[in-house]
Formats: C-alpha cells, structure tokens, sequence
C-alpha cells in the first residue's frame, strides 16, 4: 500500500493532482490549511473535492499566517491585482509552500506515509519562488535530514507532477480522471457565493488554460 | 540594523541563544509556539525571557501538531521516558524544527530579518534528527530557494550558534550574558507551577550540564 498526503486547496491544479495520485493507487490523505486566506470558499470547495475523490481522510489545519501579513491573499489591506505584473506578485505568501510542506511532511511521518503530492506548477504560473522545481528538490533534500523516517528509512519522496506540464493540458489531464472542475475554486478574491473576479492573475490563468484546451469552463463568475 | 527571528521554547538553551543574538548587536523578535505540547509552563517561561530580553515583539502562534500525534510531547496516551533510550526517542515530535523554522522564514520575510536564531544542540542532546548540523545547512538552502528574500537578495541565514557546545558551556555562556536560569524550564514533563520531573532525558542533559560547569542549577523539582 502506497500512502500519500495530498496538500489541496480547493483549486484546479491541486484537485487534479489528487485525482492522479488516487489514479496511480496511492491511498490518499488530503491536507488543507485555514491560514488566514480572505475567503475560505476555497475551503469548502477542497471538502467537496475530497469527499469526491475518496480520501481516508482530509484534515483541515488552522495555522494564521494572516497574522505576519505581506501578502494580498491574507491582508485585508493590501488589493488584489487586476493585471499582470513584474517580478514576484503581491499574492506571493512569504514562505506558503515551505509551511505547508512542513505540516504535511509531519503527517507524513505520523501516518508513515512515504509519498507528498502538491499541485505546483511552473509553467502558467504566477511567478512564486517556492513553485518552482529547485525549491521542491531542495525541500526534499531536507526532509530526508529533518525527520526520523529520513534517518532510519527512506525518506519521503515530493511529488509535483504538474511542475512542467501548462494549464491547458492539466485541465485535459483532469476532465480524463474524471474531476469535476465545477467545484473547485481558482479566483484570489471570489465573492461569498464563490463566483470568480474573472481579472486576477488565477482567473486568467484558469480562463486560457480551458480555453487552450478547448474545453468548456464551468467558472461561475460574479 | 540586523534583525533576527529567535525561536525561543522557554528552555535552557532557546534562552542562552536569544541572549548570544541580543549581546551580538541583533534586533530580536521572539517567536514562540502553542503547539500541542502537554504542559504550557513552557510558554510562561518563553514570556518572562523575552520580556527580561527586551525583544522588539514576542509572538505566539497556535499550531495544533498534537492533532497528528507520534510523540510523548504531544500524545497524552505516550508516557514520557525515564530512562535513556537507543535511537530517536519517542519525545521527538515528527518534523517539528521543520515547521518552527519554516513559519520563522515566513516572519522573517515579512519583517525583512536576513537571520534566525535556534538553540538546537548536537553534543548533549536527546538524538533528534532536527538538532543536526546538516539538518541546518540543508534548510538554509532550502530557504534560499523558497522565498522572494532568496530570489531577489541574499536569502536568510540560519544560526546555530549552541549546535557544537557541550551543555556545561551553554551554562556558561548564559551566566555571562546574564541569562536568569530560573525562569527557563528544560523538563519533559513538569507539574502545573513549572517543577522539573528530575528523570526524563532534558531534566538529566541539564543537571549534568549545570554539574559539569560547576554551577547551581536554579531548577525547582517536584
């Protein structure tokens, strides 16, 4: 039997990450987090998604990043950009993935679970550094000196399998597995409801990659 | 200015660490963490240190590793031992430096502090794979990699500073520095006003280190 935990966050990439783990026989344990995000209809949508797919079990953290600030997704006061911009956006959370990969490396190792999946993706993406191939392999380095499955096992093993792969073809991975793209939530500021902004970077990414696809989107937007 | 995050538990050697940052020119902020762990005389403790300190800002974040469970610091149905054990003892919490010094790198950044402090020791320790010198370099370079500090300047650096002392040197250090020793608590399982066990493996390293320096341990025991 081959455990994994699955970090989902109600997403389009992390729903079709887990899908694919389910599909390759990994028996799943899905890890979301309550970090002080604006809005947490991405959090009922990572439930559906779970319930969907048929995890042993999906535990929702509460960890409040929101608290140190520094990013439009946590900081009320801080808008959410309507256009692309340079450099490394004002969406990045300091140190997001390196936390939640922590957390679920802890599980990991509770649940002797040999595997981690995570929906990062460095192609059409928003130019955060901890999504990109040299973040996740030198997270892995450490994790094999951090813990004691590292020590007297194997280690874990991170698995990004969307690293290099762009959005139009996560999206055809996807409708073949399966996922029901209507229950995931892309948008960084979506309304109460759910409806997507349709102007951020996230709604923009998810709007080409269907459309690359050929593929209906069934984004509901405000 | 130099700023610096110390992880600070309210032990022995967190407090002698925080000491050594301030007494080197460091602007310090405290970070300390409600994580589970059975007692919380620990989090008083990391209180009156940081006040006695002068940090800029003490924090305490609330992360709930002992929902994962697997060791005797956070599972309240695993005694603590009272005896030396081989390998990794059972008080190793899984991944816990991981998740401490990640949420330290996420402060970090947003407080745009170039260092972390941690007491970690690998001479007079319990064996934890986190206390490890190679754990600490693969981190930092982990981190470099994972930050918008890393990409667009120089990343975090990550001190050890206790890792090669022995616990009698650590003692020393901090009398010089004007550590109050009495408000630290090391035990693994003290009572509800903070006395120390006398038996488990960090009331035994301390005991000796405070022997071996030739000092007078303030330590009250139960």
């Amino acid at each position: 039997m081959k455990r994994a935990v699955v970090l989902l966050s109600g997403g389009l990439d992390s729903a079709t990450t887990l899908a694919l783990a389910a599909s390759e026989g990994y028996t799943c344990y899905a890890l979301s987090f309550s970090y002080g995000q604006k809005h947490d209809v991405e959090l009922a949508a990572a439930k559906k998604i779970a319930r969907s797919q048929n995890v042993v079990e999906h535990r929702v953290m509460t960890i409040d990043l929101g608290a140190f600030g520094g990013s439009a997704l946590t900081d009320a006061d801080i808008a959410v950009p309507e256009a692309p911009s340079d450099g490394i956006p004002i969406t990045y959370v300091p140190a997001r993935n390196t936390v939640f990969l922590s957390l679920a490396l802890a599980w990991s190792e509770v649940l002797e679970a040999q595997h981690i999946f995570l929906g990062v993706n460095a192609v059409d993406y928003s130019g955060y550094p901890d999504c990109r191939p040299e973040f996740i392999a030198a997270f892995q380095d450490m994790a094999a000196l951090a813990t004691r499955a590292g020590v007297e096992g194997e280690g874990v093993q991170i698995h990004a399998p969307l690293m290099s792969m762009g959005k139009d073809d996560i999206v055809k991975l996807g409708m073949r597995l399966g996922v029901d793209y209507s229950v995931t939530v892309s948008c960084y500021q979506p309304d109460t409801a759910g409806a997507a902004c349709g102007k951020c970077d996230s709604c923009r990414l998810r709007a080409q990659g269907f459309a690359n696809a050929g593929l209906d989107d069934p984004t509901v937007y405000a």
